[in-house]
């Protein structure tokens, strides 16, 4: 066995599949959100950003910053510890009970990162509860997957957001087993939102156990930003609500909310919980801070929603293939991976915007696309910019522009191909 | 199944094991360390920090926190995405040069905590190489233990520092099969050493991969604060050092370092690293501080070794059963859970010091012990005062002092009952 050789052969394999990743070295600059300063080899240069998931800007509000340095110059940098040995900050401490007023649960428990916190919250449930069946949307994150498959319970996959087929399910498993239903309210991808009331109905009816992941509605659905379940006043209904502090709340982070009891036992087992550092008080300053202002504020999530819809006004009327989306976020299809790359390189190269190229198995072959995410700082003046950028990518790579002699309604990637398991969100 | 009903039941069981973990609400206080604000209810009193694993107190240095808040100023609180998506922002670009370059390495590559970056890396390279063999010491942390779990490889546990019985398993796999070793340099629960030059002689003989955990030894081994790879002049002989950047340097987050195309594969096929949120540039500024400063500066190293052996010292002249340490790690034998838990207490509330207790199974049953982390910042008077309420607590409960009619050589936890899977660090 030759390592080195082994490692590059990997290597030669992506770059051979049209995989191989390449990560943008940006430095965003406060105050002129969504500009950055893109640094490739010696070249360094002003760019448009249009692919973030600081969905609202708050990373750049100047009450968050100042809590962040205000807690740093106080606390210091670090946490010092895991939660139990020394690690507990007060802040964070602060931090967890903000996340459960939010939710309107009794308890809610933060972790270093969203993915980390699927990954430990389902895994430790689904490994506590005796016999359990986990029941888990096709489309679920990665994070998701991984906490399902190291739960080591049994797990089924029900399609997406299909809720005949998960009642199907849910019948042949019968009332008395332990059941964990696990899905998402914002599809991260596609932009679609789950049959979150219906879902509930059946969880009810079977008696089972539903947890949510709302990483991509936190802070920007409902009236306080409690989600898609606050927006539709289902809170209440769901057992674990699971969200992030990286993405509209702009910090980093993820935490579950649910029962005292429930988050105390996730609290106690989950080993990617218990043997890690806690997060520094200066991230939860500023996570505080962050979901504070948005409980009382709408202008963001107002914003944010116009500048989204002028988005997909304004890019379907140049006839560029958007899809469907009931959200914030505006996927186009381009349908093949390698054109994808090149558009997205020639944005970049040529136009200095940057939207990273979504590839297999991010999303199913066929789908390949650009996510576009527009934030209250993306005015109608750089939408416009967009438009011109991308008709003008298109134009010269060939990409088919939306077929003008089918019905006017947007494309659904599942329309396009048979979905695979997805792993969305790299 | 009664879904409220089973979590609490699973947490009555936690309290009638006596395994029911409170976490202390800590407020540190930048220019005071070690000393913190903690709160108990409606109390708030100044205690000092005895277990903290900001052995340096780098999380206070002015450097660090200027950086933090420098680059929470200039480029905001969060990275805004995953580091494919737009999240790689700069500062984290020079973090991982830097390591690099602490470690003698062609790259190194950041996660968001320790635990993840065991986890993954592991995992990654188990499942890569084809039918892949783990040796895996017996002591190693859970996140090395739950990364060896998750490559799907075979795995052989060998008894911890055993290089006789190391050799055996290395001679049945063959030369021509892939294997790890992954092993630590720093056990931080008995702060024992790896005999690191030995290991990859065994490695280089029957041609196996090496990959090290140094979290409890970088910053704070080595001229350089390479870890002890780094002071032994090793670090080219191991192919993947590990480390984090919570601990010494005082931050948050961790890495892995080696040749490029082996940090080019976890980077490419790891999931907990591909589809989870970048660290912020706050947090990637200030560790680069950290590193830098502790690169050129050898004042808190010595500092720290000098008031670690002054603690023994003083600790051991007064009879309490110091157990054997080669490093800063200063653990005092209890042998007991709830006496443990008693003294805990007690120095807490009668005395304003802070050691949480180290139960199974952080440590095996019968060694339970009060693991005492004095850093440049615990003065002489501090450790003075540390052994008057020490052995006040030892007399007032009856824990056993070091037995005088025995050999004066501090007690060893091997020598006290058999190890079983120890899971450190929680």
């Amino acid at each position: 066995m030759n390592y080195q050789r082994f490692f590059e052969e990997a290597i030669d394999q992506l770059h051979a599949e049209r995989r191989y990743r390449i990560f943008a070295d940006l430095e965003r600059i406060v105050g002129e959100f969504p500009k950055a300063i893109w640094r490739s080899g010696p070249d360094a240069r002003e760019i448009t950003v249009w692919c973030s998931n600081d969905y609202l800007g708050m990373g750049q509000h100047p009450d968050v910053i100042a809590a962040s340095q205000n807690a740093a110059g106080k606390m210091g940098s670090g946490a010092g510890g895991t939660r139990n040995i020394s690690g507990t900050n007060h802040p964070l401490v602060e931090l967890e009970l903000e996340l459960a007023d939010l939710h309107g649960k009794e308890a809610a428990l933060v972790f270093t990162s969203g993915f980390v916190s699927n990954e430990a919250a389902i895994s430790t449930i689904g490994r506590l509860l005796p016999n359990c069946l986990i029941l888990s949307d096709e489309l679920n994150h990665a994070s998701m997957i991984e906490g399902v498959r190291r739960s080591g319970a049994e797990k089924k996959i029900f399609r997406h957001n299909d809720l005949a087929h998960l009642e199907t399910l849910l019948q042949q498993a019968g009332r008395e087993r332990a059941k964990l239903i696990v899905f998402e309210s914002v599809y991260s991808m596609d932009g679609d939102i789950a049959p979150i009331a219906a879902i509930a109905d059946l969880a009810d009816k079977y008696n089972a156990m539903t947890y949510i992941d709302e990483v991509h509605a936190v802070g920007m659905y409902g009236a306080r930003g409690g989600g898609i379940t606050e927006r539709e006043g289902l809170a209440h209904r769901i057992d674990v609500i699971e969200g992030t502090l990286a993405k509209a709340f702009g910090t980093l982070g993820g935490y579950i909310s649910g029962t005292r009891s429930l988050i105390d036992a996730v609290r106690s087992y989950a080993p990617g919980f218990i043997f890690t550092t806690a997060l520094p008080p200066s991230i939860a300053a500023a996570a505080t801070a962050s979901i504070r202002h948005l409980k009382q504020s709408q202008v963001e999530r107002d914003a944010q929603q116009r500048q989204a819809q002028r988005a997909k006004d304004v890019l379907s009327a140049a006839a560029l293939p958007v899809m469907n989306s009931e959200t914030h976020i505006v996927p186009v299809l381009v349908g093949e991976p390698e054109l994808c790359k090149m558009a997205s390189d020639r944005l970049l190269g040529k136009h200095g915007i940057y939207i990273q190229p979504i590839n297999y198995p991010t999303v199913p072959r066929g789908t390949e696309r650009l996510r576009i995410t527009p934030t209250p700082f993306h005015d109608d003046g750089l939408i416009d910019r967009l438009r011109d950028a991308l008709v003008e990518t298109w134009t010269a790579l060939g990409i088919p522009f939306r077929d003008e002699t089918k019905p006017s309604e947007p494309v659904r990637s599942d329309r396009v191909v048979p979905l695979v398991v997805a792993k969305s969100g790299g």
